[in-house]
């Protein structure tokens, strides 16, 4: 037995996947995310938009042509993609792969729709659907201006609503009541993830086998 | 709508089984759990020893005679039970429901066989199985007096490894390198239990169910 055969080294990247209604502060959370676990790598969208003023590619966005785009789809190369406002979105398989092959997790900021398109190609991510604090407070996050009719409020909380349905297909649920709660309850799922006995059953079998 | 209806309470308590094979540390890391996580309840035991100078009913032990055990035993209200030195030894299924329901997490340390026996009868715990950082550091451990003969150690040794075999039962495991880590583990884990969709799951549809 020698100490470099018999310990354990830290395992494949885990892709976390975050999601959950419109109005229910993804982005913010994921922000704040971004300072307090830096080593969390964030996935890095496709598009067929020009770049911007400062963007860079492979940082902001990897910039396709639309037949490139196309070709990601053709060979199932996107998670996930969706048409907006005539440009193509999406997410690379390739990037998160490599990003997992190389010991890093990654995280995913995305709708529920989106997200569930993932979890076809990807089901050995971790879900995770964010909910607000309470009804009321929801309404209060999609109504920003104040000058929406009573039918756009109402329409907005029902897709609101039928999105929070669907979090029967998620791992986990947080409520977003404070930003640096949520922040630490998807750290601890994500240090639970590690430990959980599927991913340290094999190296330990390979660990004790050494013995015997 | 109204904030009383339709934010989420605070669910049922968890019960965390920590086990591992002798020698392990299962004991420090749940010293060092009570002074890190204090809301976490210690599930007690039931013994048929004699109480010791200051051991309190309900503390320590839940003190019983010989016939009380038996029918413990009898109408199943313990967990898993075992005899030593001619004295019985389990774990009363009241005080972990009680304590459950009433909303507190309850953690149970235990070696490798009990803890097999309680998942058979309150399969919804979370199980930790605690690794050793190496083989090596464990035959360490288990060579405490150094006069062990070669044999006697193999043996031990040969048992702790048919018990970490057993970790294929379990739903977590940990490497105990450094108490502190493995205590924020246990920690993790337990945060994210309380995240898992299954537990928030039939909240969150009563709680949409009151808007439609």
């Amino acid at each position: 037995m020698t100490s470099n055969t018999n310990t354990l080294e830290r395992e494949r990247g885990i892709l976390i996947v975050l999601s959950g209604p419109s109005g229910v502060g993804k982005g913010t959370v994921c922000a704040a995310l971004r300072n307090c676990s830096p080593d969390i790598v964030y996935s890095v969208s496709a598009t067929t938009r020009a770049p911007r003023q400062g963007e860079v590619e492979g940082v902001n966005y990897f910039f396709k042509t639309r037949e490139q785009f196309q070709q990601l789809i053709d060979t199932d190369e996107v998670l996930e993609w969706a048409e907006y406002v005539g440009n193509y979105y999406g997410t690379p398989r390739r990037f998160v792969e490599d990003t997992l092959r190389a010991g890093q997790d990654v995280i995913l900021e995305i709708e529920v729709q989106g997200a569930l398109k993932v979890k076809q190609k990807f089901p050995e991510g971790v879900f995770i659907f964010l909910l607000p604090p309470s009804l009321d407070e929801l309404q209060n996050r999609i109504v920003t201006r104040g000058t929406e009719t009573d039918e756009v409020i109402r329409s907005r909380m029902s897709v609101a609503v039928d999105e929070i349905r669907l979090m029967e297909h998620y791992d986990y649920a947080i409520i977003n009541d404070r930003v640096e709660t949520a922040c630490s309850k998807i750290q601890s799922i994500l240090a639970a993830e590690h430990c959980k006995k599927d991913r340290m059953y094999p190296k330990v079998i390979q660990w004790i086998g050494e013995v015997n």
